[in-house]
């Protein structure tokens, strides 16, 4: 089962990040994510054992965000926030930049955060930086994704999905920045799979969806696929 | 100017919340709070020290939101980030329950967090639990007030704003539920002087407002003040 439909599978963090999810919830996000094999899943640091309870022992990563939603928090609290997460088991970090410092163009400040938080959690674990493109111009996004590449993280994320959902101009923009230097997670409205591989295509290496089941089954439709 | 419109400004909590708010934002936050003497300005907590810089030596208080606004983090990460809007200078904390527990009728979670995060702050801080009414039914929304009475907290809060407005029957249901033991704070999507007035009837006292100034200013009109 890792290699079906074009392993877009592999590029789904299936996610779960409402403030009404309940322990239910995320055993259940936990079992889909083990039974479709989906890269990981994302969850807010409350879950985070709950998740490592369950997915332990297995290939499906876990994957906390922090300073979620709104990037606001003290640099201090995101980084034991994060740092925190890690102990609880989270495999890696998507952490909101501070938005307020990116659309009033204060790139150093943001820098200077994420250089922080990557500097307090061991180097094997994944720092995604969430930059809220829909809040910024696009020379914005190209300079926050540099502040991202400078503040030694491994992705730039284009947003919580709480704020209006990715386009496709918006991960090519990301890609582009990124010179290579970085990876792209491509978040929010997530919905089609036509959609996925438009963003695949653009540069996103890594979808966030809470849709994923969802497009799982259009694919298993598409593809013909007779299993239960 | 404290005692215009039947006080309603002095009910006002001002409030900017919006992860795009930047350092310039918040400084009119301060400056509109001290023209129209608002009770205080409610802001994320990396803003905290920059409102106390404006406000200290003045009646306005710094109102600093915690856990915002999914509250799904740890508890103690909760608690310090509360601590240490106090130490930067906030008068009030608005923290957000954890309402995957409340959905799910985890009452005794709830009201076992909130009583750790009041233990660790000075008792003169006032503490606010956002329950996030939208996301309960009427039976949920009782016992959470009760959850928070029974942590030891001020005020139940209605909502963060993010998922809905507040209505007059919610904050019915809070001001019952309360028996007096507990104030109401009402909040998100307050826009005219008639359903303000309105929520301070049902039972608020407090109402968390970002529109504040275009509501003084239809009082104003209403007043038919013709002061600059």
């Amino acid at each position: 089962m890792t290699d079906i439909y074009e392993n877009l599978n592999l590029r789904f963090e299936h996610t779960a990040l409402k403030p009404e999810t309940t322990t239910k919830d995320i055993e259940k996000l936990c079992q889909e994510a083990l039974l479709w094999q989906f890269y990981g899943v994302v969850v807010n640091p409350v879950w985070v054992k709950e998740c490592q309870t369950i997915l332990r022992n297995t290939k499906i990563k876990i994957i906390s965000v922090c300073g979620f939603p709104l990037g606001a928090n003290r640099t201090d609290i995101k980084t034991m926030e994060a740092v925190k997460a890690v102990n609880d088991g989270a495999n890696e970090i998507d952490i909101v930049a501070n938005i307020g410092w990116l659309v009033a163009d204060e790139f150093t400040k943001a820098e200077k955060e994420i250089t922080e938080i990557r500097k307090s959690l061991p180097y094997n674990i994944i720092l995604k930086v969430i930059i809220e493109a829909n809040k910024l111009n696009k020379e914005q996004q190209i300079n926050a994704t540099r502040s991202v590449i400078n503040g030694g993280a491994q992705f730039v994320k284009t947003g919580t999905g709480f704020f209006g959902g990715v386009t496709i101009e918006q991960v090519k923009t990301l890609y582009h920045a990124a010179r290579g230097q970085i990876e792209i997670k491509a978040a929010g409205g997530i919905k089609e799979p036509k959609q996925a591989r438009e963003l695949i295509e653009a540069g996103a290496s890594r979808l966030g969806c809470s849709s994923s089941i969802q497009i799982m089954e259009q694919l298993k439709i598409e593809n013909n696929d007779k299993r239960p």
